[in-house]
């Protein structure tokens, strides 16, 4: 079984970013709210906005199951207040369960948090505590989206590794949940979101976690660095100099026994480079299909996130590391995708 | 000859911090200014400094010349005024000259600029054309450094392809220097120094190359990204696939042919990666020693800043390929190499 664990709903019908628009357009006018019950989208438009994508895809590259959460720029954490956030959350949320419930054995399903920026951050880490407990026990949800920067590109908020994010860990340890660490938009015009901020926010984080003892406070916590790590794989020799110069013990022991890196770099020496240096027990398949980049390689003559056939040139992986990477790991980093896939194993059997 | 391109005065005599904590705090407690004059450091000092640490690591390593500038987190160009970081440029480059003036033969100087975030960033911006041109026509400097982030981790100015930048562009170009874009100090709390503000310098103004027409407006503008370009040969192909996405010109054409990215990737397969993925045309060798990373690596044995080593033992660079990243690139990005060079030449054979 072949599972990406990396895709968001970035093809999702056009009245959801209507509704979305309308309500921070309320709140920044008059302070208004705007119903969730106001959105409307029926099942054959989410069919419809599925079936012609990421489905389509799935079969075309024969990848199985997709780790589906709500589109990682638009959770833009900065618009509104804190109510703002979790009713927007709570939407998207409950989208992706619908998405999920129409095509139970191709998408497993991730929610994102209600986080804020500012003063609000504190209020808005209790908010997602409860909105992944909603996900995850209401709607069987198997992990979560934690954006490190929710002022969305000028990095007000303290490091991940602060406590006030430890209501949400103490959650996420209980749910027995993973967060793939991902920002959101950015707004600031000095810094570009696909290609600068989403990177930026990888190596960012990596860096607060080699700085800090979080995983002694908790052991069993296990975040996701998409998007091949940023800048982390490419630096390894950098990272293992510093913790060396400040006397910290080595990545393997102080970083990697919870922290994972995602196969979204699409290109063969960058994948290269990423199974040479990054153990296979911390690689997780993925493409983030539909998203950064939607062209074409005229080289190869596959779409650049058509990831899995560039990891099947690569020849340097051997059988038992190939099927870490593209399933057994997801398996163990996401365990409750074990009671989704039998749960729906046996409706199908029906 | 083998050129680094990519030194700071890291060892500076400790009478230079003393000076510029004493600046900083007259000017934060009565906006009084230190006097330049009040800052003492003899050449035996500066030799000291450099024989036991960088002319020693030269002289083993086997690498010939070093483009040498100020400290670059050092820089911090977000305290003070734009009085504050004139003066503090104008110090930090008169002690590098001095460096240069002791080793003609094993340093070429290249400047710091007196940047200034917020609203002062346009008169700093004329300053700092002001202090590239004595710099490099008073004092025979061949590149100077600039600072993507003038605010240290906040990200508050423009991108550098704002026309707010253009008088700097003119004068590099009528005086033919280089720029390496390099960020100072991080004072954001989330974000690290020297394994992630740094990367997401090198990363973020790739990307606003890549966004603008920087290069119809500056033909032949020259920019190094230094670290081995943060994140973004790593992600090649995710830059190639944005260019497509947006109908933009290939990176050769938009980006190559005015940004070149150093060696400073302390382990082999980011050097690998690199070599394999940009054109040799495009590569400076660099280690910025002695810098971020000082540790030696238990895996090899050596410093993980020794680029050399590693550089040689990868086999598939060809001989001509090899050359121009040793040095003769080194010789077109800084013309004016080549005449301090005949200068020392001459000086020597007197």
């Amino acid at each position: 079984m072949i599972i990406d664990c990396h895709g968001h709903f970035t093809t999702a019908p056009p009245a959801l970013a209507t509704w979305r628009e309308r309500q921070i357009r309320a709140f920044e006018d008059s302070g208004a709210r705007i119903s969730p019950d106001e959105l409307h989208i029926t099942d054959e438009e989410i069919r419809t906005a599925i079936e012609n994508a990421q489905l389509k895809l799935q079969r075309e590259r024969g990848t199985d199951l997709t780790i589906f959460s709500p589109g990682a720029g638009k959770m833009a954490h900065h618009y509104g207040d804190v109510h703002t956030s979790l009713v927007w959350s709570q939407v998207s949320n409950n989208l992706i369960a619908r998405v999920r419930d129409l095509f139970p054995d191709r998408f497993a399903a991730a929610c994102q948090l209600p986080q804020s920026p500012g003063d609000a951050l504190a209020s808005s880490i209790r908010h997602s505590a409860e909105e992944l407990e909603r996900c995850v026990i209401d709607l069987g949800f198997v992990g979560c989206l934690l954006n490190p920067d929710p002022s969305d590109g000028y990095w007000q908020a303290p490091p991940l590794t602060d406590r006030v994010y430890y209501p949400l860990y103490e959650k996420m340890v209980e749910l027995d949940v993973p967060a793939m660490i991902h920002v959101a938009m950015s707004r600031n015009p000095a810094i570009q979101g696909t290609c600068a901020h989403y990177l930026n926010g990888d190596t960012t984080t990596f860096m607060q976690l080699c700085e800090s003892n979080l995983f002694t406070d908790f052991p069993t916590l296990r975040l996701i660095l998409p998007h091949g790590g940023g800048a982390v794989p490419y630096h390894w020799g950098r990272y293992r100099g510093m913790m060396l110069d400040r006397g910290r013990p080595p990545l393997e022991e102080a970083v990697l026994r919870n922290v994972f890196f995602d196969t979204c770099v699409y290109h063969k020496p960058g994948l290269q480079l990423l199974t040479d240096t990054i153990p296979a027990h911390n690689i997780l398949f993925a493409s983030e299909m539909i998203g950064a980049v939607r062209s074409t390689d005229p080289e190869t003559g596959r779409r650049f996130d058509d990831v899995k056939a560039t990891l099947d040139t690569i020849n340097t992986i051997n059988k038992t590391d190939r099927q870490a990477i593209y399933g057994d790991n997801a398996l163990r980093v996401f365990p409750r995708l074990e009671s989704v896939l039998s749960t729906t194993k046996q409706e199908v059997a029906r």
